[in-house]
């Protein structure tokens, strides 16, 4: 079969991450490579920058410059928030015929990965030779096949290292303190908060996720055993927790802050989840004087600089270089998984998984990792999350104390 | 004059830092070259350790688990929030004198250099020699007489770095964001945010401060401003802004939601302010697709692990070893403060300066670094700011955008 010669594109879509530029650099690196591909051009943020044709032309970037943008956080090319509609993709799809675009690498999560298989389904309809490639990235870890998603890796090492800090905060300072971690559906990034324990008394000592039920009565028992243990408790708990009817309580929130829509202040916010648990607490030992307080994490999760997850790093650049690699071997199309081949030592390969396998549905922490009662993650998600973290930074305690 | 020999005790307080440790360290390993100091007693949670006698004796530390200790951010003696009365320091004195303590070093702000200074009193009026060392930190920076407080540029490097990856992950994602920083009175930690500036358009695009009145007004006509030239706008705040009648709007959210007390979720919670901010530019945008977001950076400024700065380090080391040698070398009493002899490069030497000097009163971000209309840090803080928070992540921009 002959070569498919011809123009790249190569865009970022979503929530950004802290090696997403890897990805990034390892598509422009391998794609320098290839005679097949002519040009390579980076869409301003993403399918946005496509259908305004707004183009960077990649090859022009300096090799020392990129190595310094691999390591910076956050989308260099800019990013977006929007799954294209078919007409859009139409119109994508016709602005790559024109201008003799053959390959195609969107990273991104599931709904890059839809965005690709949409446009790949157009370009097979219309006989137009091209390959596209989902080039995976989340903080979530929430793709389909993969045994886990570049940009996890980082943003648990910030979830763990937070962890660390905070409990020895609260060591220091005894009371309750509530830490809310990114994650609507999946509980992967509050749960890595476990790697900050080192010692039996070591926080976070109770661990919500999306995946189990989230009960105020059960979540209050809960807090006044640890506090009864320990004289103090440090809660992980994601933003997606939600009750037995399936509504979110950050949700629920929202809902009764609308109907007291007098007040000034949104309930919904940034920190309300946080600081409705803090209240419950401090209701609950009204009259006693305890230290309750309450942190949302926020973007600094997926956009602290220099911070990141060395494996996460190398195998990010990895699945930007390997789709490169993959489209231009053969006629074949699809998104980038990792698998893990041992873990120890920690050895992972890659392979190509069809586009509509991880295009769809996302996936969610697999329940062995839960605890009885939904209320902590087991010591076994270690062996999963540790080697994709790395090393953690020095914690130490007196020895006489 | 003959060498006072006897006991020593160090005790640390108030908000920890990431560096607090250094100085305990320094203490002990000053404190054990000493003839001078038989033994030294750390108290666990300060002067509330010292009033129960809950002590462990630090010499016994091994020396590598010290040096891993010094790495380790927040107090690892434990600490506490309490200033105490006449009575329970006159309670403190006795148990000193009833142990044969001769030293007594206290590591924290101004409320701990009050609590030496009533004490030191106390031994003098009772004709008890004794020698008493104020060691300072805090992150707020806001002590007397110093030229910057240990725990300060450690904090400053982190909120420096957080800026750096949230500019880009808005740059990345455009829209409003909201950022509040620790400091109630003073603003130089909200000030060090902009560090994170390396190109014209990069935020924080404007920084509010407790030293200049807000209004909210203003503060909307300052982010349509931006808004309309960059298409972004990347705003920090410190936890203390407040209004020309001194009131600061966090304490006016908390009274507002008192008024409104018949909902669940208390509005002077952690995330309240930034909520509000971020509240009153939707509603200002409304109708139009803005993306508006708020975050709280929290206990995280303060506690963050492995990301230290080395200039912080060393002199929190630094000024933990100065307090033992001053009181050992002879009968002086005071507190440990930084004088800066040269910028560039940055050389800095400690000096001891009299109890009363920092007990009183802190200092707060000189009117100077404010920009005209209170809305903006000036370039000039940045000779200040830069070599107390050393190297920076790396963050770099594609050469074509």
């Amino acid at each position: 079969m002959a070569k498919l010669v011809g123009n790249a594109v190569v865009g970022q879509s979503g929530g950004p991450t802290c090696v997403i530029n890897q990805s990034l650099v390892g598509v422009i690196e391998e794609a320098k490579k290839r005679k097949e591909i002519r040009k390579l051009l980076g869409a301003r943020h993403g399918v946005k920058g496509i259908l305004k044709e707004s183009f960077i032309d990649l090859f022009k970037e300096p090799k020392a410059g990129l190595e310094k943008v691999a390591q910076t956080p956050s989308s260099a090319l800019g990013s977006v928030r929007m799954k294209p509609g078919r007409e859009d993709c139409l119109k994508i799809f016709e602005i790559f015929r024109k201008l003799d675009v053959r390959y195609f690498f969107y990273i991104g999560g599931n709904d890059s990965a839809e965005t690709v298989y949409i446009i790949n389904q157009m370009a097979a309809e219309a006989k137009y030779q091209m390959r596209v490639f989902h080039v995976p990235k989340t903080i979530d870890n929430d793709l389909k096949v993969t045994d886990h998603c570049p940009g996890f890796g980082s943003a648990a090492k910030f979830v763990a290292a937070a962890f660390m800090g905070d409990n020895l905060d609260n060591r220091s300072l005894p009371g309750v303190k509530v830490n809310i971690v990114m994650g609507r559906h999946a509980g992967f990034l509050t749960a890595a908060s476990i790697l900050a324990r080192q010692f039996p008394d070591d926080g976070p000592h109770l661990v919500y996720v999306p995946e189990a039920v989230f009960s105020d009565e059960q979540f209050m028992a809960d807090v006044r055993a640890v506090y009864d243990k320990y004289g103090r408790c440090v809660i992980a708990a994601s933003e997606g927790v939600h009750y037995a009817d399936g509504k979110a309580v950050a949700e629920r929130l929202a809902e009764s802050a609308e109907r007291d829509s007098h007040g000034n202040v949104q309930l919904s916010g940034s920190g309300a989840l946080g600081d409705y648990l803090a209240e419950m607490v401090k209701r609950a030992y009204q009259g006693q004087k305890i230290r309750v307080r309450a942190d949302t994490f926020g973007y600094l999760q997926r956009s602290f600089p220099g911070f990141y997850s060395e494996v996460d790093a190398r195998e990010a650049r990895l699945v930007g270089r390997e789709a490169v690699k993959a489209a231009t071997k053969g006629d074949v199309d699809g998104s980038i998984a990792i698998k893990r081949v041992s873990n120890k030592p920690y050895r992972a390969t890659t392979f190509v998984t069809p586009l509509e396998t991880v295009a769809k549905e996302t996936t969610r922490l697999p329940m062995k990792y839960l605890s009885e009662q939904g209320n902590n993650i087991k010591d076994s998600f270690r062996d999963y999350v540790a080697p994709l973290v790395g090393k953690l930074p020095v914690s130490a305690r007196l020895q006489g104390w």
